[in-house]
């Protein structure tokens, strides 16, 4: 039996099913029983190696491979999984969900979800999309913690006509899990995601592919010299490649026109540099200290020199 | 008196004197005094605040305004200021050093700046030009720290003609204060640093540039979802203007040169992105894991999810 929610109030749901146990899923899985979330966790996987790893974890009360008759009887079912895989699962096991059921998800991409999902929705089963904004570089269940939400926000996207109630609901199982709840429609949410997390990975990507290929410097150098900035950008170069191959395909608009206005800037910024415009340069780089000190602020970023990495001794 | 060296050996300079004691100058200041690596430790900076809060710290032995001055006796003289006021430095400080003296610099730029300071150079004084790879997105004298080289590179790029005991002095240095130091010369610096570096620097400006610009998402959304990847760009972009201006400034053809490179390669997944070839993506994003791995093997990077930014608490 779960402990009482972390309010000391009654579990949000009955029965959660969880289908993916990856990095979001298992942590989920984590922060539902610690807080107490709900008074039974099923965890649903296709993959028999993340089943067995997660029945060691003991994550769940009870861990299958049968989606369907895992998430029948649930009164939450969260579809973990990558984006381009959401509409094939909700296809799988949306028809056989109780009613009253609530489908969600945590996609990190909203308009193709909703489009993937709605078509397979019975009548009495309210879908209330999700995205916690939050994450590691790692991935699996054996990356996933229960405090990985704790402060970071959770955006709902509800279609037109979702019940109030079930957004309610699933807001407080968020809440639950510490996360900070906002909603929005699933377009916008697209373009701040774009910006905030899809093209900062795509750069990132982008620039260890560039130097990887280099012939005049060598790859040895590249990791040697990295402490100059290079090591910051394959953090979250090294994220899951299915999940950010999906990300990209499916928010393919919003990720083009963020690019496509980086890109200007960028072509402006050159010019500045080729044409010694010190100023231009100079004013950029000013203005861009006060984003970091907002996020700071915010409690969204350590204020640690080099992110607390550094030995803080002093001589 | 300071303790012995690192190794219970002698110190390796009698006078040193450091002009510019910001993160650099100041964390160089700390560690060859912790290390016992000089005699005297003599800091010259021109603004009086500085000069204030040097003395405040205890920093150095004599703290002075006078460049020409504070570096006449010294055996090593290291200039830590910007790239773009090397030269300046150089012009007034090196007619007055004494014979046998060593003028070293710690500039991120090293081409431009052994163009202007070599023709400054008395007989009798050696010029070996340095580049410790290491730093915070802090500046000024309060946010250095002794420890700031442990176990980073520091390169060294003595212009033709050094003589190679002066290279080995300094080099003896920097190993005092705990960097691993490699020779190569100043246009292969250049290179490698725009690439590990420069260009990271300036698309993290830029990135961050181009969110606060947005009209269709506020900057409040872009600091709230920072976690999804952003925020990992704001630290470098808050790195010190004046310092960065100058090295786009001094570095720009290798500069141009590697953000064409990088441009080249970011067209390519655009275009990969809008025609929905997924295997390409997938590809590279599995390929750039490899990078971090060996960042992190070579003890330049933490292996901890997040930088260690996150609790690591279990539940």
């Amino acid at each position: 039996m779960p402990e009482a929610g972390r309010d000391g109030a009654a579990p949000v749901f009955g029965r959660l099913a969880i289908v993916g146990l990856g990095l979001i899923g298992s942590s989920t899985a984590r922060g539902a029983r610690r807080y107490g979330l709900a008074d039974t966790i099923v965890a649903i996987d296709a993959d028999a190696a993340v089943r067995a790893r997660v029945s060691e974890l003991g994550l769940a009360d009870r861990v299958t491979g049968d989606a369907v008759g895992g998430a029948a009887e649930a009164d939450l079912v969260i579809l973990c999984v990558p984006v381009g895989a959401v509409g094939t699962v909700a296809a799988e096991i949306a028809p056989h969900l109780k009613p009253g059921a609530i489908l969600s998800d945590v996609g990190s991409v909203k308009g193709s979800v909703v489009a993937a999902v709605m078509p397979h929705l019975p009548a009495g089963v309210a879908f209330v999309p999700g995205h916690p904004v939050a994450g590691t570089e790692y991935s699996g269940p054996d990356a996933g913690f229960s405090t990985l939400f704790e402060n970071r926000w959770c955006i709902l996207t509800p279609p037109e006509g979702t019940a109030e109630a079930a957004t309610a609901q699933v807001t407080r199982f968020w809440e639950g899990l510490g996360a900070i709840v906002e909603t929005m429609s699933p377009e916008h949410h697209d373009l701040v995601l774009a910006i905030t997390s899809h093209v900062p990975h795509l750069i990132a990507y982008n620039i260890v592919g560039t130097a990887a290929d280099l012939e005049e410097v060598t790859q040895s150098e590249v990791i040697k010299f990295s402490a100059g900035g290079f090591r910051d950008f394959t953090r979250i170069a090294a994220s899951d490649p299915t999940m950010w191959r999906d990300i990209f395909l499916t928010n393919k608009d919003a990720v083009l026109e963020m690019l496509g206005r980086f890109n200007e800037d960028l072509a402006a910024l050159a010019r500045a540099i080729r044409w010694g415009d010190g100023e231009a340069l100079h004013a950029l780089f000013t203005r861009t200290r006060a984003i970091r000190r907002g996020i700071v602020a915010m409690g969204q970023e350590t204020a640690e020199p080099d992110f607390g990495r550094r030995p803080k001794v002093e001589g």
